[in-house]
C-alpha cells in the first residue's frame, strides 16, 4: 500500500483579493503562510514522512512546500518542480476581480468559465503583458504545449503526462510522495485517481492548506482518501472556495 | 567562460554562541537570515542568474539558498542537496563552546584541531547522542564514507567526488551554478579550484553570506575570483571568523 499526500497551497494574495490568478506568480498571505505551517505540524504530529516532493514553478505552492518541510524538519528532501503542476491557466481573466467579472459578464458566463469542464476563458494574446511565454522558468516548454488559456480538460491533459512519467513511477518504486500544488492541478490528479466524471469534477472543491491523503494499492488505484485534521474545517474551507466569484 | 557562485550560509545560532557546529543542524540567526536576503538582492542587482543550485543537507545552508532564491525570484530553480557539501564534521567537539574548549585544552591544541590540515578532533563514539548515523538524511551514505570526525583533508576527500561527478559536468554543460555551502566545504572547493597548498588553505577564511564568484575557463580552471559587493566588509567578516576560538 502506498500513501500519497496532496496539498493545495495556502491562501494567496489574489485568493484574498478574489482575483483570477492562474499562472500569475502571486505570493501567500500571512494566513496562507500560517496554513502551510499548520499543515507541516499536522503531518509531523500524525507521523507522516516523505522521500520526494513535487511542486509547481509558482511560488505560492513552493513556499507552502518549504514551510511544510521546515516544520517537518525535512528541508533536505529532494523537490522536483514542474510547470505541469501549475494552476489552471486562466487566460485573459488573469488579474481580474471575480466579483467584478461576474458583474460585467454575468454570473452565468463566469460560472461557465469557472465550472465548465471544456470551455476555456478568452485566450491571452501575444502582446498581452500577462503572457508568460518569455519567462525563463518556461523556456523548455514546447510552443505547442504552452497555454494561452485553459479549461479544466486542458489542465488534466498537461498534468497527466507528468503523473505517468514522473510521479507514478516514483510512487511505484516505493517513494513516499508529497505534492504541493494548486486547486485545479489537484483536481486533475483527483479526477484521474478516483475516475471522477467530467461533470462531477468541476463541482469538487479543494480547500487551501489541508493535507489530502490517498491510500493507493500496488496498481496505484485508490483504496480511500481523506483530509488530515479537522474534517468540518476542511468542508467549510471548501465551501468558501465554491462561494468565490459570485457577484453578490 | 563559466561563472560559478559560492556562498557560505549566513550566521548560525552556534556561530553566534561560538560553538563548534560541524554536522549539527542549527538554524540561521536573524542576522544570518538578513545576510542571505542581502546576498540575494546583491546577486539580482548585479545581474546574476542561475540554472541549477547545490546545497548541503543542513538547514543553515538550505535556508540561506531559499532566501537568496526568493530575493532573485527564482524559487522554481532545481536544487540538489548532498551530504558531501556539509560542513566539516567536528567529531566530539560538536556542541562545545570554542573559547571554553580553548581554556580546557589550550589555545594551541584547539588551533591544531581547527587549523591543521590533517589532524582530526576526537571522534564521536557509537553511543554518543550526537552521532548522526541514524538520521534519515544519511541513510544512503555508505558506512565507510560516514565520518565520526574530520580534518580538512577528509572534508576535501568527500567533497571532490561530488564536484567531479555532479557539479563539474553541469558547469561544463553550460549550467550557471549557485552553491550554498559551509566554511570548510567551500574551502575544499576553493583549494581544488585554485590549487592551494595544504598549509595555505587552513589560513583561508570565508565570510558568511557574501557571494564568491569564480570565473572559469572551458577546462574549469579559474581565470579570477572575487567577492561581490563591499570588499572591505568581506575582509572584516573573514577576520572575525579567524578570531573565533581564541580563549581570550
Amino acid at each position: 500500500m502506498h500513501k500519497l499526500v496532496l496539498i493545495r497551497h495556502g491562501e494567496s494574495t489574489w485568493n484574498l483579493e478574489n482575483r483570477f490568478t492562474g499562472w500569475t506568480d502571486v505570493d501567500l498571505t500571512p494566513l496562507g503562510l500560517e496554513q502551510a505551517v499548520q499543515a507541516g505540524r499536522l503531518l509531523k504530529a500524525e507521523g507522516y514522512d516523505f522521500d520526494l516532493c513535487y511542486t509547481s514553478v509558482l511560488k505560492r505552492a513552493t513556499r507552502t512546500l518549504w514551510h511544510v518541510l521546515d516544520e517537518m524538519d525535512r528541508t533536505w528532501l529532494p523537490v522536483a518542480h514542474s510547470w505541469r503542476l501549475n494552476e489552471r491557466h486562466y487566460g485573459a481573466l488573469q488579474g481580474l476581480n471575480k466579483a467584478e467579472t461576474a458583474k460585467k459578464f454575468g454570473d452565468e458566463q463566469v460560472l461557465v468559465w469557472r465550472r465548465s469542464y471544456d470551455t476555456p476563458p478568452p485566450a491571452l494574446g501575444d502582446d498581452d503583458p500577462r503572457w508568460e511565454r518569455a519567462d525563463r522558468r518556461y523556456e523548455k516548454v514546447k510552443s505547442e504545449d504552452f497555454p494561452r488559456t485553459e479549461c479544466l480538460k486542458d489542465t488534466v491533459a498537461r498534468v497527466l503526462p507528468f503523473w505517468n512519467e514522473s510521479m507514478a513511477p516514483a510512487i511505484r518504486a516505493g517513494k513516499r510522495v508529497l505534492v504541493a500544488a494548486h486547486g485545479n492541478s489537484m483536481r486533475a490528479l483527483v479526477k484521474y485517481l478516483d475516475d471522477i466524471s467530467d461533470n462531477e469534477i468541476v463541482g469538487l472543491n479543494i480547500p487551501n492548506g489541508i493535507p489530502l491523503v490517498y491510500e493507493l494499492d500496488t496498481h496505484l488505484k485508490p483504496i480511500r482518501h481523506y483530509y488530515l485534521g479537522d474534517a468540518e474545517a476542511a468542508a467549510k474551507a471548501a465551501a468558501a472556495v465554491a462561494a468565490q466569484g459570485r457577484a453578490a
